[in-house]
């Protein structure tokens, strides 16, 4: 049966010795010590082994039930959702005064991917309530706070995000739904919404639905949407819940994977909603939390892939297959255990220096969230959606694609439902479609971002990351790590300059290698993360850790990294180079 | 609703204008004129869209039901599986002595491709009995050929392949599955055998198991091996059908994908078998069978690929969203179709450049199989080894990509089941593991056929491409193909030669590199067959033909082929030479 432990020692290796957090400027971060987050992660992880880990097959071979209007969830849900509120883990980062624990988005990010990774499709009900929750935060009027934000800050009440309609996802300016003004200052709302992720279901007593819709008259296109709330139950004026509001689900889909989590079609059938932020600049208040969302999408890409890789090591160290072809290793057993083949090793390091790097690049992501938020930090909120792109596409292909490796390694079982496998690959593939599909992530980071403020924000990346190599590089034993970041850095800034270049005279020739731009990214980032954790383990080794095997280990995979990860960025520029000719030479009619 | 239409046209392409099969020396070869391939391909074509097309949602729906020993098969499946067989199809390749149509295999292979991309799990049902009648005809005595060989190319017996057993998948040296022999020259077979595909089902009036056990008192290991026939019912003398043998079906698995097909349990309780070729000599057998059968799944790969491709291309056009940056393709429309993004293409040129370029390669490995059976052709018979694994392992890696790549294509649409680009991921994904694992390939090749017969078969794959850059390098217009075949060729080449250098020292740096030489020379392969796809396009140009479109589009495939996937060969060779520490490093217990 598949198993999942919390990779608590590294995520404090990367907390503490990468990111040094507790000395960060940032405000709360004073109180994260080590002895704090330890605690933290500890029960966290405790609840995600124990809790939410044996639940993630059963919500995947039940699936949820719509019946009657009414969404039935997985059997163990209900209690385990309970436990969750019980011990106050979804408001972990949401503010004291409204029923949160006030701590930075760091540690919720770092206990989100535990929860992510034993059980992505149960998590997902939380993750959406805190997205929403977030948003009435940011746009909502001190009342609307007061209406919503203690229920859904604890989860009592969840909520949703409806964007996508029938014949339209990332182009939202096409959408139908309506919000009619009504005399009493709120909208009738009507239309259909689909892929709702948690839009029905028996967890909470309210479902707070954030629906984006057009107002009559305004503007054409995406200038004409803003955003409503529309509550499942209407509320009364004391909070108490009044009468059903017009909103019902009328499907779940059957999708690949993600069975526990109920994706809805919600209909709206002039229900009452009420305008969050302003009119027509709903987009706006949508994405405010943008940066967060996707970030926490880029992390089910790590969290599933951890979940797949401790799984395929255990299954690598315990099924005895073949020999060692330099001698058995196991010469009282009829064979050795599959890790002593190589091939079986390269598979598992790819997926080992993917998950470690991916998690450090995320944890120093949501750092940069934090700064932004909580200290106005111009620049690291410049830098962060710069990465968030990467971050979210990056990692969550490489993510689907280490899920796969991992089911690989234990063959057939690895394609029967009995050992969990499947499952892995088949939740992890969502988190490359949702919140904005890979490619648009790559046509926000090449078409937006790159040259976003001037190109400022990405001046200021190289210009970090040269800084690293040139202090890092100066100490002994680093240069093995620096000189093959600098190679990938250049190969990124070669890229970044033929598409100034080029993308003037024709964007096409930009577009067409901003998938590959985005990987190529993404290969920097870990390649920074792995200097950087190889730069932390010296600097451990060097005073006396009491834990060398664990830093000794760091140091391999890291040159694991530089040697057989990171030289893709050669490829990624040169297929950048060839340009939008061979891309774009076919007539449709052709294809 | 998803759908599939065969590429005939293209096939056509590949066997007349590449391969030139018409003027081929093969036996058999000078009947196959444009003509006649092209009955052949309609024919075909139209059973697998209009019969078993609409089947495999089906079969991925419904699945298949055991109940008290008996396994249906999915609703509709029966009466396909009749008209296949009435149509001759399952024995269009076998000896017209057993009533087969004693066409070449090359042409077998074709029409195994539209099979498979309609339903693959349809399809295993009749390409597993070709693999276990091709085992009895290669080493039966003439009493079983006589026995078996008639019903079994009619179908009307279908045939399975027992090798895995539940502590024993790559290592069958490892099996328990034991066979006594009996006063009367039988055996009784006792042992339970997994993941037998077809392994029982309602199709067939019989079903042979072709079944590896160890005869008691042989040597030890994979030495010991046998391979037995087991038939479900005994067959009396005069071939009718006698008692049910000792041989059941336990449990059929639940699995990602290919629902359709059964994947049983096989339990075999002193069922009687007949010795099948020699004994001990078992794996001698089963495998001689290989590259057929290896080839086959290589097809799987393209096949799924292909369906996959044609629904999202459908789904590209015809998808209104967002707009053409270069100015409205749609000005009257509110959207332009998916198509005009850089991005999009990019995905649907990877999509059509592999499937294209991977057809031609499996159907080029089906004339070198054609030529070794048939001519004896020793050369073309070690070429092909040399090339199984590369067919088998590259072709289902790339395959499965692409059918991740054109469920991207859908968004939201293509995460949930009813478009059905799920089920071509989720049935793509198991050609990476069955009929050995893609790491298995990877360490057959380097491990075995690189260096067999004194590297001779790599020595002439690489003299042949040399030959042919230089014979097309002559032909004007041919350098922009010919110079980037000639530096992936130079990287494999550098590659054998890192592996025969470093792997005398220590056969761990050329096995951590395996994995990476197959790939290499998977596109080594493919950019081969670009080339000379190229040339063929170029030449009926040059000769008027009168579909111009067809050919300009092939040479635009083939630079994006060049220009953007051929790169990578550079990566695989750097990441092969950085040998095997970074592979190796650490400890197992340490990872």
């Amino acid at each position: 049966m598949p198993s999942y432990t919390a990779p608590t020692k590294d995520m404090q290796f990367i907390l503490h010795d990468v990111l040094k957090l507790s000395q960060g400027k940032t405000p709360g971060y004073g109180d994260l010590d080590r002895d704090f987050t330890a605690a933290i992660l500890e029960e966290a992880g405790k609840i995600a082994s124990e809790v939410l880990a044996p639940l993630n097959p059963v919500g995947d071979t039940h699936g949820c039930r719509l019946e009657n209007g009414v969404v039935y969830t997985p059997p163990g849900f209900k209690d385990a959702f309970q436990q969750m509120k019980d011990n106050g883990w979804p408001g972990i980062d949401m503010p004291e005064d409204f029923g949160g624990q006030g701590m930075p988005y760091v540690l919720g990010t770092a206990v989100g991917e535990f929860f992510s990774a034993a059980n992505q499709a149960f998590t997902m009900y939380q993750g959406l309530t805190h997205g929403a929750a977030s948003t009435i935060l940011a746009h909502g009027t001190e009342a609307q706070k007061a209406t919503y934000l203690h229920k859904m800050v604890a989860c009592d009440w969840t909520g949703t995000m409806n964007l996508t309609e029938p014949h339209c996802g990332t182009d939202l300016g096409l959408m139908r739904t309506k919000a009619e003004p009504q005399a009493d200052g709120s909208y009738k709302v009507t239309g259909q919404k689909i892929f709702i992720s948690a839009g029905e279901h028996d967890m909470a007593e309210n479902i707070i639905h954030l629906v984006l819709a057009k107002i009559p008259g305004g503007p054409e296109g995406i200038k004409g949407v803003s955003l409503f709330i529309v509550p499942k139950f209407l509320v009364n004026e004391d909070g108490s819940l009044g009468p059903r509001n017009g909103v019902s689900c009328g499907k779940i889909e059957e999708k690949m994977g993600i069975h526990g989590n109920a994706t809805c079609v919600m209909n709206y059938d002039g229900a009452t909603g009420y305008l969050l932020g302003e009119e027509h600049k709903g987009m706006r208040a949508m994405f405010t939390m943008m940066n967060e969302a996707r970030l926490g999408v880029g992390m089910q890409g790590v969290a599933q892939a951890e979940i797949a890789f401790q799984n395929a090591l255990a299954y690598a160290r315990d099924r005895l297959q073949g020999r060692d072809i330099t001698g058995p290793k196991n010469p009282d057993s009829p064979a050795d255990p599959l890790i002593v083949h190589p091939d079986i090793r390269r598979n598992l390091m790819e997926q080992k220096s993917f998950v470690e790097g991916g998690r450090a690049f995320l944890l120093w992501g949501a750092t940069l969230i934090d700064a932004a938020h909580r200290s106005g930090d111009a620049e690291a909120d410049g830098l962060i959606s710069l990465m968030t792109p990467v971050i979210k596409g990056f990692l969550t292909d490489k993510g689907f694609d280490m899920t796969v490796q991992a089911q690989q390694v234990y063959g057939g079982h690895g394609y029967i439902e009995e050992w969990g496998m499947s499952q892995y690959a088949r939740d992890a593939r969502i988190a490359m479609i949702y919140e904005g599909a890979n490619g648009v992530q790559a046509l926000d980071l090449v078409g937006r971002k790159l040259a976003q403020d001037g190109g400022k924000h990405v001046m200021a990346f190289f210009e970090m990351v040269k800084t690293f190599c040139k202090t890092a590089g100066e100490t002994q034993g680093m240069a093995e790590f620096v000189d093959p970041l600098k190679r990938a850095s250049k190969d990124l800034q070669t890229a970044a300059m033929y598409f100034m270049q080029e993308g003037m005279k024709n964007p096409n020739a930009a577009l067409s290698g901003s998938y590959d731009f985005m990987h190529l990214f993404g290969h920097v980032c870990l390649g920074l993360m792995w200097a950087r954790m190889a730069e932390a383990a010296q600097a451990a080794l060097a005073a006396g850790t009491d834990d060398p095997e664990f830093h000794r280990t760091k140091l391999a995979t890291a040159r694991f990294y530089m040697a057989r990860q990171l030289p893709m960025t050669a490829t990624h520029l040169a297929r950048i180079q060839s340009g939008a000719e061979p891309v774009m030479a076919l007539d449709a009619a052709n294809f």
